[in-house]
């Protein structure tokens, strides 16, 4: 078995999630970072390759040529991550898709919802892997919390509360972070909902198993001055009647990063919370209350796969994100067993966006979920 | 100084609420439960006053014969607590401000929005006191909330999340608690909205010192059967632009009691939790995160006067509850500092309810919020 | 069934513990407050019968007088309650019983080891009831967490840990409750040991239902100018080997009222703290943790009677101390299932305080545990 | 700037810490794991090295034959690192220092007191470089917390409670982990005093800046059959006066990692524990409670260089680990800043076992803590 060999486009200098890629590619050491067209300008590019130790040579200052110079090589990249901004996730994938090489993007799948159908149709007619780093998605105890609904252990889903809380953008904020995020031009036609709305979205089915059928959306700018959203309340109807409660902002002073989860059945129920990853909290039907915890015995396979360390040994975001490398590898292997969301997903995700924007806009009520 | 004569209505055998207001009352010694017209089964009556080791003769078969007894007396009672169901409070509190007896009632008010609004009416011409328990704002931290709030430390508030979750009617229970709960005949037009949605609707006006003036409701009743709502998600819109969302729902398996407020403002931000309700978190604009308990010496004035032991030693539910009769009390004697809801809370209580209730019904999304 | 009265010695204005005691006695009606002796000052001791709303006449100057004056009473009182400092225990609880009268006392029972051997002889010689308000106790999880172990759910029991930490004293103190802690002549002849010390030392055999059969102490004045102890740390060995820590500290600046107990056996093991009262955790043998919580169904009669509320609805330190009144009650009128610790305990907590107090101060090292 | 290259003694095939300290090692990428003799067998280590995925000719059988391989290539490893069983420390590290070549050894330094004698006379000698992976000094929170302490936050320090709970041994337990640390011949002289006390004892010291001065030791081998200790109790004296309680158990049933550190000072308080890292409990003199988190913008530099991701995405004990890494490849860049534990806190480590060791066996009482 050797490294996987990857490319990264975007997540130049000042990125934050560049960086963050890198490690979650190479925690495990089946993967490489050995590529980059980091940035569109090539000074920054190649500061970028120097900031990651690579070969200078193969950081490049656009990706076609990063496409075209990796092929003619022995050991050229076997793979590229998206790591840019929203308005170059398109131009990207289509790029690497076209000349064979597998993608695995950062989310949104892309900028707007007729850009995610165009990207859909391109990666069905390549055939070639495409997967999309819902981070939340990579913890063990998600996947545990999945399995078990998957299982039965809630029976039939009846509520979901899904809520991402920020506050960093309370107030005008400086720095690369927001700005592109506050831009639509480069953000896309959502602000907090497609930042972290999305994944809140995407939590709730991925750990439900249940798909959005019907949704309300209530977004609003609430800092002055602003274009894009970013305060969202959505609800939300799943495919099996389930009814739901999405919360999403940015402006929710004092939160840091708070995904939480809650999922009630009528046999059991369940709570998760990013900011304390390592513990999930059942109710069973006759009224007992279980901790599971990372590295419990009992966890299922999924979760238990995801985990490097025993109890006790806390994991975190970095990790659940190495869990989506770590999968897209095996799929490149051609293993089983890979849970990295793909373009379905992604899709979803922008249907998702784009719907909450325009009928929260049109104050249009129930809304059917359309892709 | 003496005691305070109190007689009830309802809270007779089976009642969890009855004992409930007689130990409230009674906690703080200035209150002392003397008559009663606990059931209307003479019987019955009669057992509960035995079982409250009450004068046997003080145990009345109904509310008309326990006013004109104890007004006969020269130790009468000095007020009436209401502890029956819903669909009695309103001849209960006509009966008793009539005879110019005080009244402090159970919530909701009334049974419904049109009774509600003879009762102001009736409340309005007496000039007799009139409080409504609503219970939770009786927590020393809830108060805490509040002083903070109308000092000014969150700024303006922006976004409110309100959430009432409890998991006994999952599933058909059986009992007292659960059957008049169920029954339109009983509970008035609303089920968890009248029973718990109202309490997280009049802690989200307490706190906030704001006012709803518009929501858009979507409640079902998810346990095959119910005629009345049993899950319920509210999006709400405050009287300064504020934006929030009330989830209250019974079928929230595994949760007992889980009454949370979370309140954002564009100075800081609060989190209280009935369930630990003597700690309440404080975030500052500066990033500081702060623990506020139960007997910290910087805590308002409302907030000290409402707990008895030192910090560390929990008070609950029932002390609370006792904080709304000392208040109680303390109008009754004329004095200041009372923070007991009264009749207009109740107005806009039941306004909630039956706009809740009826717009979900119509879908008739976004409503204006009126008395 | 009446009422039982209750009299009262200490407990006057400006005690911290008189007021505690009459709620927990009056909560749930079977015991009503109807003398007292409150004051060795016979002025402060009426002042005190006003702040209480009883007979004026019902306020004594001391307890000779109260206990003749309502002996020749038709409805004098049935039992008194000892709520003075520890150097006036003895003398109050040898006149009560010595005139027949059941005795509820507060902790320690004495202000020496002597004394309580003194008090014991007393106790048993009289045949009258005795009982000693070591509150902790009377938590409804406390309780559980006592039936669990009773019922084999940890198995042997190998090691306990338990502390109470406070900070109220990390500094000179000034207050009424301060002054008498401090001084060696009134509160005996420990400090922290003695005023709470004791109570983890109760908790801990309370709980495994183990005696300490043998410790090492380590005690300090941490601030200067102090005589009596105020940092604990104590070594254990319970009569089946069991190991354990016992800390107990009034400087650990921040601690409320830190009282927390985890017990690790062989097969389970459990986690409790006053703090957050409702919740015990359960770990068991085959790594399962649950939470268990007041008010769930499946608790121990023990742990049941001991809660007023549903689940859910926080009850904390004044029921915790009204379970104790409860059961007092209940042993008077010679019904089964009073848990309220009697001498033996007091006993036992009087060598526990003189055994840590001489041992530490002569270095002497392990030390059997006799009463 | 290049990569250092590193390579590994130990950590071969079923080992916990090797991998963990690979992902360590590499997650800045500013080191590469090159080489390694994972194991005394050749062959196991030739495996361990194809599931690190390096160069097979770079997978040794021995150290001796890795250091002089390796010394001989023009891109030979920089450092190694110990992952070793602790009977192999000194002889490994007594090669490597020998050869020049700068070590990080795992934790604790020796298997005996004397050996770590011998090491810090060679490591004094050598003048190379020679680090240790006390893991948890590595966490932001914690050295957050020393940085206060170090800036007067605390004041003057009276009191530390740490302790180090863990259940994985609770019952003889299988596996390669277990093994070798029950086994006096391979762990040393103690057991989970070595294994885990050593860790607390550290922490103790690292954070406070204060130094042990006296111990009073109470170990036990609870599980039947054991000759090392399972279970420990100290009893602690600083040099400052401060009082000290150091608990660490492997028979703690239900415990997962439970490493927890508390410190009192006449001035504030702090309180953190490894499961939940990313919280640091402050207390102020003035009552207020603050709860620090990673990421926040107020936090001492040592600290904000130790994260990785902003506020809310949590880092783990892999993160830590990495700490420890990066500052010891700053150390070899003649970098300023690292904080990574040295010789010295080795040598004291080992002194800590000893004499906890050996007073506990002699029932000393206590002891002066002497190097």
């Amino acid at each position: 078995m050797r490294r996987l060999r990857m490319g990264m486009i975007g997540g130049g200098p000042g990125a934050f999630i560049g960086p963050v890629h890198r490690i979650a590619a190479e925690l495990d050491r089946e993967i490489e970072l050995v590529a980059g067209a980091f940035s569109s300008n090539a000074g920054r590019s190649s500061d970028a390759g120097k900031s990651y130790c690579i070969d200078p040579t193969r950081a490049y200052p656009d990706v076609s040529t990063m496409l075209s110079a990796e092929a003619a090589r022995g050991d050229g990249m076997d793979f590229v991550t998206i790591a840019s901004p929203n308005d170059h996730h398109l131009a990207a994938a289509r790029a690497a898709l076209g000349a064979g090489i597998p993608v695995l993007s950062d989310k949104p799948a892309t900028a707007t919802l007729s850009e995610a159908r165009e990207l859909a149709a391109i990666v069905a007619r390549s055939a070639v892997p495409y997967g999309l780093t819902y981070t939340y998605s990579g913890y063990p105890l998600v996947r545990e919390a999945r399995a078990r609904i998957a299982a039965g252990d809630l029976g039939i889903i009846r509520k979901v509360v899904v809520e991402y809380q920020q506050g960093w953008l309370a107030h005008d904020a400086a720095g690369k972070q927001a700005e592109w995020r506050l831009d639509p031009a480069r953000a896309g036609e959502g602000g907090a909902i497609a930042d972290i709305g999305v994944h809140a979205f995407h939590l709730a089915e991925f750990v439900t198993g249940r798909r959005v059928t019907q949704l309300l959306a209530d977004l609003a700018a609430v800092v002055p001055g602003r274009s894009l959203d970013d305060d969202c309340q959505v609800l939300l109807r799943f495919d099996n009647g389930a009814r739901g409660v999405l919360i999403a902002s940015q402006i929710a002073l004092g939160e840091r990063n708070g995904l939480r989860l809650r999922v009630y059945g009528d046999r059991g129920a369940l709570n998760w919370q990013q900011e304390s990853p390592n513990v999930l909290v059942l109710h069973h039907l006759d009224g007992r209350t279980e901790l599971i915890q990372a590295g419990d015995t009992a966890l299922s396979d999924d979760a238990r796969r995801a985990s490097r360390t025993p109890g006790g040994h806390p994991e975190g975001y970095l990790e659940a994100f190495a869990n989506l490398y770590r999968d897209f590898a095996r799929q490149l292997r051609g293993e089983a067993g890979s849970l990295v969301p793909g373009i379905d997903d992604g899709l979803r995700g922008m249907a998702f966006i784009h719907l909450a924007v325009t009928t929260s806009r049109d104050r249009a009520g129930w809304t059917q979920f359309e892709v």
